[in-house]
């Protein structure tokens, strides 16, 4: 008799970005004639750049004749695609990261869902609070996160670093040492950043307690200030203790096309084995590459072209990010990110809930955001932003929520 | 202190295919004037056909403009292809099966080495033997398997199901009852197809039993005859105890564009719990959809043009097939599969063992294949050979073996 992973039952409610899904079909349905402006999601709304677009096209020709076409892709990713991301984006800012310390995949969702696996269940795990749902929910779903504690939108064995405004959203090193610690700078959801000087304390902590720190840097490319490092492996000995992981979605604009790629350097070992051994039986065995053409389009995100088309996508949307931070602090809003990030973390006013805002904004102004409770209870009270909107509904939407 | 999943620890040897890819790259080094043919590893070389590299081409024309740009995929596939799909391979057929109940994914090895993560740790699967790696090696990484058993290749806790000459490659219902029960016809490795009648009481065992069978139809194109069932939904009652996987990779020579889909029927529950809701919260919160370029190839695939474009696809690579196994009859062989399979099962000579007759193969012909030990115990004195290669090249590996 078939038996399910009774993991799952311990999930808390569906997962959040289909909730909003919902409530917005709903919305719409009844609402028809309302032009709904989408600031949730972190979803961009830019076409992919002539340079992209390009590489796709010669890219899907080369598989229209024998002499050219591909078949299975090499296990961890095209060498030419792992030689372009070691070079621009690990040489070039001094981290000693190669080729073959990356693997190439179809997005760091996946991969920050995926790479719990290659840990025993008996690691406790850490997140920030708020966080980013898939980091708990994949643990969840492992057996890894303890029962739920009812009410409180946590689990029983995950160690909980609060986000708040007096820490500045970056939490300290937890007095209870954590086996595995999910850090996301820039942050999702709150836009938060981390200095060299403070994440150097993270991996210095990790060092010394034999914990592995996973960093999510899939908002690396909206840093502007000096201090902020793009890349965890820009700390010291970090090597011995991180795992990076890294997107092409809110770059190049790839949320629909779909790749990313997992750092695993070759000196990251935990009971006597190499964590990147491990995860590359992983992806051998439950993965099969990322397709040809779209490893191709990543490859041109770092040609010379690529580059100044790229730079110019982080600027758009980071124009709207400075738009919607003037426009909320001007219309009497608490805020806060939206500098070295594409999110903004706004506090809901009147004491209301995050989802009585989701509701009031969405109503009132016909604006989706994201309700912070959804990542988490310190999160509670709070609401995200996104800048991947097109610039003219994104004024529309701030001159909206101006006159609530 | 991190602990890394210690099952992995129980994986046996490396992947096969690496392993193979390692001994033909030495082989090459050593010989850079031999002309090596490669009948191994299932890689289609046929280019993409006119109609899919057109879809592409269009799909990423609308990636250009903001109007048609598209972002994140629907969690379960677009619409627009799960249709098609309902439509073609089930109601075509008349399998009832809804275009809600398919989940489109980046490939049947990918959804075959994660469907298990929806089960409990305590469920015995039963595999055949000869089998697919995947099936195992994704149950060894999740506990599933117990102990390796020194110098069989088996694990402790998984039920081999015999293929032998003597039962026509296809198992009988096992005495001791799985919970989980992977199929794989037409098979991979031996060829092997199943009649309807006989897939129906995999069927009545499997609902007898309230076991769960994964049925992986990644080869369905290829079949031939009649009484040969392409889908297990073509029999009665497998809605509630079966789930289906299948493939662009071999029909539409997507082994490199990666595609693929899961059928779980909304009938399927266990312990109280739909197996559909569970791989849908599992494909949500760890997978983040199919890139929308090919979603579009693959709703191509089932254009007028396209299914044209297929059938001689597969005729080509049939008739590789028939040419595998006169040229190896005739040279005295003996010779399974291959007639509604791609794939030619061959006993090896003079009592060699499956690797020594790679190596005699690779040496002597300069001809890869693939070892049958690697796909299981029983598969130990068997060969593998491929029907995807180009013709003439698989006219001069047959002449080439018979000089042997």
């Amino acid at each position: 008799m078939t038996k399910i992973n009774k993991n799952y039952l311990e999930l808390q409610g569906s997962y959040l970005f289909s909730t909003i899904a919902k409530k917005v079909k709903a919305f719409t349905e009844a609402n028809p004639e309302k032009k709904i402006i989408r600031l949730g999601i972190g979803d961009v709304t830019r076409p992919l750049t002539p340079t992209i677009i390009s590489s796709l096209h010669s890219a899907v020709d080369e598989m229209a004749n024998k002499e050219t076409f591909r078949g299975y892709a090499p296990d961890l990713g095209y060498e030419f695609l792992r030689s372009a991301i070691a070079a621009n984006d690990y040489k070039m800012r001094g981290c000693d990261i190669e080729a073959d310390e990356i693997f190439v995949s179809d997005g760091a969702k996946c991969d920050s869902g995926n790479i719990q696996e290659i840990f025993g269940e008996d690691n406790v795990i850490a997140v920030c609070d708020p966080v980013y749902p898939v980091y708990v929910d994949s643990n969840v779903m492992a057996g890894r996160s303890g029962k739920a504690i009812e009410g409180t939108g946590k689990y029983s064995n995950i160690i909980y670093m609060p986000c708040t405004k007096e820490n500045g959203f970056a939490p300290e090193c937890p007095t209870e040492v954590p086996d595995i610690i999910y850090l996301c700078f820039p942050n999702n959801p709150t836009g938060a950043t981390i200095t060299k000087t403070e994440l150097q304390k993270w991996v210095d902590y990790a060092n010394e307690h034999d914990s592995v720190i996973i960093y999510d840097a899939a908002y690396e490319a909206y840093i502007k200030d000096e201090d902020v490092p793009h890349s965890i492996y820009e700390c010291d000995n970090a090597k011995t203790c991180a795992i990076e992981l890294r997107s092409f979605s809110k770059n190049a604009g790839f949320t629909g096309v779909r790749l990313g790629f997992t750092v695993i350097p070759k000196e990251l070992v935990r009971d006597g084995v190499s964590l990147h051994t491990l995860w590359a039986r992983r992806h051998s065995t439950k993965y099969n590459g990322a397709p040809y053409i779209i490893q191709r389009a990543g490859e041109a995100v770092y040609s010379d072209a690529g580059k100044e088309e790229i730079k110019g996508l982080v600027g758009y949307y980071m124009t709207n990010a400075s738009y919607i931070l003037k426009g909320l602090k001007d219309a009497g809003y608490e805020v806060y990110g939206g500098v070295n990030a594409p999110y903004i973390w706004l506090k809901t006013p009147n004491n209301m809930t995050s989802w009585e805002f989701f509701d009031h904004l969405l109503e009132t102004a016909n604006v989706v955001g994201t309700p912070g409770a959804g990542f988490g209870p310190n999160g509670e009270g709070y609401f995200r932003l996104t800048a991947f909107g097109d610039y003219n509904d994104t004024v529309e939407a701030i001159s909206r929520i101006q006159k609530m």
